[in-house]
């Protein structure tokens, strides 16, 4: 398999799946596209017409995008691993993923993952501070209720721990308080082998994205 | 089951999962909450604190967004009928949905779901008209290699019809000329017996909010 991503250091949607197939050891080959360049769309419509990385490639198979990535890794590489295997549970962590998937667009237009950016303060509205709140209280409910059963989100390692893995990065670079469980679960993520892979290769890259460039 | 849902005229992600269960005669319950007024948020936080819609209610279980309603659905009370069963087209499927549940914002920007509105129209531009490009194109192909199996984008009725369905009735408003199969498409959509009882319903509303009526 090949999986086509956007630069480390910026792109979190690459990240998503890159995750669950590093964390699950699913051999595949990467193939880095740094964005918003001229030649990105063409490069990356020559893997997929719908322009936009990830996009996994698995013989004749395309599949394009983030979410619909995790679920095919699920099914067809990992029995169904990726998600809980409690039917109610899994559709729990499906909800928490897709609210991710759809939303937080205030988190998502400023404060942008950017891996290299330390120590950075943006500024905060109630908008902003909405969606940090929401996200800090479905992690402290979810490690409430699963802290027994191991240290993610929904106890196991899983496909919603993926989707908010960027979401962890970001509240790390952008200096975000947050409640004392949610913590921990962020310092769980930061501390996961492939997170800190895939950071340490974001440090080495040199391109800069203006716009994703946010805080001081 | 109780579905909880937004206005019928413009809750475009309420309309994914009620015509998923409507059209297999899932037996639920709705109860509808007008989006948009000061009690908007605090109704709809009452089944979940999330604040969108729409939210399922199983027993004590929540699913509170579209495509994980959709998901849960198909796994419960479907036997998986949701999706296509070829775990190959079934991830092509899911990555048509995920595209539209994450993405063509400028076309849910501009076009709002607006059952109501006929014969309007509204400026165009070179974003808007690629993602309209992109969505006709993706009709298109796959009408022409699922057309001997169903009028459905992968033959048989699917979760990714329930996606795109609120395309289609602001495709018809809008008057957005498609390419010829594209719009045999949308005619099968809007000639769905489920969604001609959702428009119908919408009609009967009155309630109107100010910034989804747009075009003239
Ligand atoms: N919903 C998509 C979003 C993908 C997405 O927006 N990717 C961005 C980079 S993180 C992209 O490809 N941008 C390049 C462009 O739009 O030209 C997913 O979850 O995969
Ligand atoms: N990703 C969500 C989106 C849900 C959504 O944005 N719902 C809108 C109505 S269509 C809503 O609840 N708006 C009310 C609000 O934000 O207060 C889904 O697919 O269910």
């Amino acid at each position: 398999m090949k999986l086509i991503i956007g630069n480390k250091n910026y792109s979190s949607w690459s990240l998503r799946p890159w995750l669950l197939m590093t964390a699950h050891n699913v051999p595949f080959e990467e193939v880095c596209i740094p964005l918003y360049t001229p030649q990105t769309k063409a490069r990356i419509r020559d893997y997929h017409e719908a322009g936009k990385v990830p996009v996994l490639l698995d013989g004749h198979t395309r599949v394009w995008d983030s979410l619909a990535i995790c679920e095919y890794i699920s099914e067809r590489y990992l029995d169904n691993r990726g998600w809980p295997d409690d039917p109610l549970l899994r559709a729990e962590a499906r909800a928490c993923s897709c609210e991710m998937h759809s939303g937080f667009f205030e988190l998502r237009e400023r404060m942008p993952m950017n891996c290299r950016a330390q120590d950075r303060l943006v500024d905060r509205d109630p908008a902003l501070d909405e969606e940090i709140a929401r996200i800090d209280s479905m992690w402290c409910g979810l490690r409430a209720r699963f802290e027994s059963q191991g240290p993610w989100l929904f106890g196991q390692f899983s496909i919603v721990d993926c989707m908010y893995a960027p979401v962890a990065v970001r509240f790390n670079t952008y200096q975000v308080a947050l409640s004392e469980s949610a913590q921990a679960y962020q310092n769980t993520v930061l501390g996961h082998p492939a997170v800190q892979d895939w950071m340490a290769q974001a440090l080495q890259e040199s391109a800069v994205i203006v716009d994703a460039e946010v805080g001081q």
